[in-house]
This record gives structure tokens, C-alpha cells and sequence, in this order.
């Protein structure tokens, strides 16, 4: 079975236990001819599958009332794998979702570390530095680096733990917020768990 | 007395009770032959004002010690300002700082609402959304305007309602953060009182 996850940066996909990547720019969707069960997140690349017949989009599949109308197809199907747990995607966004008992209770979005580091920057060369995932967060910061790293990530930090339920870290930078959540299980292929789930759910194979 | 405050985008002056701006591109400071006691956090300015004998930067009059090395000196000023309170300063980025009891107890710097704004569109279109200052924070958001809302102003929100002291509202964004902060009370001209208290201490006029 062949699975994929398109973001706005690279179609990843999964073939038996094989992960690997193809750019968004310049990869051609129709090169492919066997079947391919997919998400997306990236309206032109949708309007492309959309005329592949052998690409078939999983969204369908999935009841979006659990979630809401305009929530990212890969957060929904990152839920979709889980009972119960917070699940912090760190991509291009960082998302963080609420689970409990199989009911998505809300979620919200920070920029991704790259576009947080820009968006600092970009207001002054004075913030340019990188994050400190080791930060102490019950200290007001008294140094210009953690002063941006407290910002960015005591949201993070403080949302993720209230929950009291179990972490689950997926997506490129993943490895970095490990440090934030030294307990959270990293799971790469979580959002192939949940569309292998609602393949299996709907009867497709 | 004549005073400046410059930032990243403007000058800001204060000439008696008037107040107004020149911008950082084409206003030339060598047309004011008058004095003018400023701070500045632009380093091509402060290159430039360095030559005009008349141009007199206060940062050299505060002690540093009492804050970091890097600390911007117009979070300086307006900590000096005041004896017990926050500090929350809406420009090009957001300050919040924390003073009790005239020390200085720390304080964290989020990106301001246009680069913010900037940073989660440049990650995707589909978060192109103006901020909701009327969230409710006490409940995982379920849209996606109030996932990037919770997840910019929520830390804002917690952090400095917890200090249980008076709150400050400066900067331009002032107006729009009073919904987050209802009790707040909005300074204008903060940095310039700070800068005159540092004017009068070390007797300058």
C-alpha cells in the first residue's frame, strides 16, 4: 500500500516501511500509476490529484464534525490515530491537539520554528538568536535569548502538560521539542497510522 | 526640553506636551540644532546621532546591572518609570517586563501583531486571520482564527495576569491589547517619563 502525506513543503510518502520525500516544486503527482491513498494541505497540489484517478483522497473518509471545517486534513488524521493523547506536530506549524476518550477537544497553532525565528528577525538583527529548548520555564527570563524562547514556547510548555494525558511529538523538528517533553514518544509515521485506520474503517482494502 | 525615543520604525518625540513622529527613513537628525535627550534602539541611528554633539543618549545615565547586557534601552526606560508593575509594550515586537519593588524581575519578547500576523501567513495562506483579542482562554479553541490567536496571546494573557501588579499598555498596538487587558491602564508616554526621572536623578537639567 502506498500512503501520502502531502504538507506545503514536501509530499512524504510511505510504501510498506520505506518513508522518504519528494518537494512539492518540482515533484509530478502523474509519474506515479499505482494506487495512492493520500492527504493534503496544499491547495494546488490538490487541484492537481484531484484529476489523478489513482490518487484518492482519504478527507472523505473522515467525519469532519468530530473536528471543524477549516482544521488542516493532517492535524484531523493525526487525531484520527489516537484515543487519547496531545499531539504537537512540529512543521511548518507547530500544532498542538487535544484527544480524550476519541473526542478532539481543540487544538491551536504556533508558527514553525523556522518562520518564529523569521518573524523575530524580522523585527530586529537584535533577536536573532536560536531557540533554547532547555529553558527553565518558572524563571522570568533575564537574557535576550531566552527572552524569545520563553514567548515562543511557555504556551507550548504550559498547554501541552495541563492536559495530563500523553504526549505524542511527530513531524521535523520533532527531535528538538523532545527536550521540552523529555517524556513524549516521538512517532513519525502517526498521521499514516490514521489514515491506514480509516482506510481499514471504510473497507478501501 | 526636547526628547526622542527611537525605535526600529520611528522617531518618537516629545517637545512640552506634543508628541510626534518622523520616520527612521528620511527624517535627518542634523535639522534639530536644539538639545535632544534620547535613547535609541536602532543601530544605524545610533551611529548617526553619535557625530551631533547635541544629540545626548541617557542610556549612558541608567545602571545596567540592575538589567542584562542586551536588553533593549527602551524596555530600560520605561522600567524606570515606575516602582511596582508590568510592562507591556505593543510596537514592532511585544515586550513584557516586570518590575517590583524598583527591581527589575524580568520579561519576555514576542514578534508584534504585524509580524506575527506575517509569520503565520508566510507558513500558509489558510492562517491568514486578524488576531481575536476577545478570546476566551479558558477553552481549546475550535477555529482556526482562535487557534492562532490562543496560541499568540495566551501566554501574554497568563504571564502578566500572574503577577498580580498594576499593568502598563504602551505602543502602538496598545489600543487593541486593552481587550485582552480590560484593567489596564494605557501609558502613551512611559519611556518619556522614565526618561525624564533618569534627566532629573543624575541632574542633567
Amino acid at each position: 500500500m502506498l500512503l501520502c502525506d502531502i504538507g506545503n513543503t514536501s509530499y512524504h510518502f510511505l510504501h510498506g516501511k520505506r518513508r522518504y520525500k519528494k518537494s512539492c516544486v518540482d515533484f509530478d503527482p502523474s509519474t506515479i500509476s499505482q494506487k495512492v491513498y493520500y492527504i493534503c494541505v496544499n491547495p494546488k497540489i490538490s487541484k492537481k490529484l484531484n484529476k489523478l484517478p489513482n490518487w484518492i483522497n482519504l478527507a472523505k473518509f473522515v467525519k469532519i464534525k468530530k473536528y471543524y471545517k477549516t482544521m488542516g486534513i493532517d492535524r484531523v488524521f493525526a487525531c484520527e490515530a489516537i484515543h487519547n493523547g496531545v499531539i504537537v506536530d512540529a512543521g511548518s506549524a507547530i500544532t498542538v491537539d487535544v484527544v480524550r476518550d476519541g473526542q478532539f477537544e481543540g487544538g491551536f497553532i504556533l508558527p514553525g520554528l523556522q518562520a518564529m525565528k523569521h518573524a523575530y528577525t524580522e523585527v530586529s538583527t537584535a533577536l536573532d538568536y536560536r531557540f533554547n529548548f532547555g529553558i527553565d520555564f518558572l524563571t522570568l527570563p533575564r537574557n535576550s535569548q531566552d527572552a524569545i524562547s520563553y514567548a515562543y514556547l511557555k504556551v507550548l510548555y504550559t498547554e501541552v502538560s495541563a492536559q495530563n494525558l500523553e504526549i505524542f511529538l511527530t513531524g521535523g523538528d520533532a527531535g528538538k521539542l523532545k527536550k521540552v517533553f523529555p517524556n513524549a514518544e516521538k512517532k513519525g509515521k502517526l498521521l499514516f497510522k490514521g489514515m491506514k485506520k480509516i482506510i481499514k474503517k471504510v473497507g478501501l482494502e
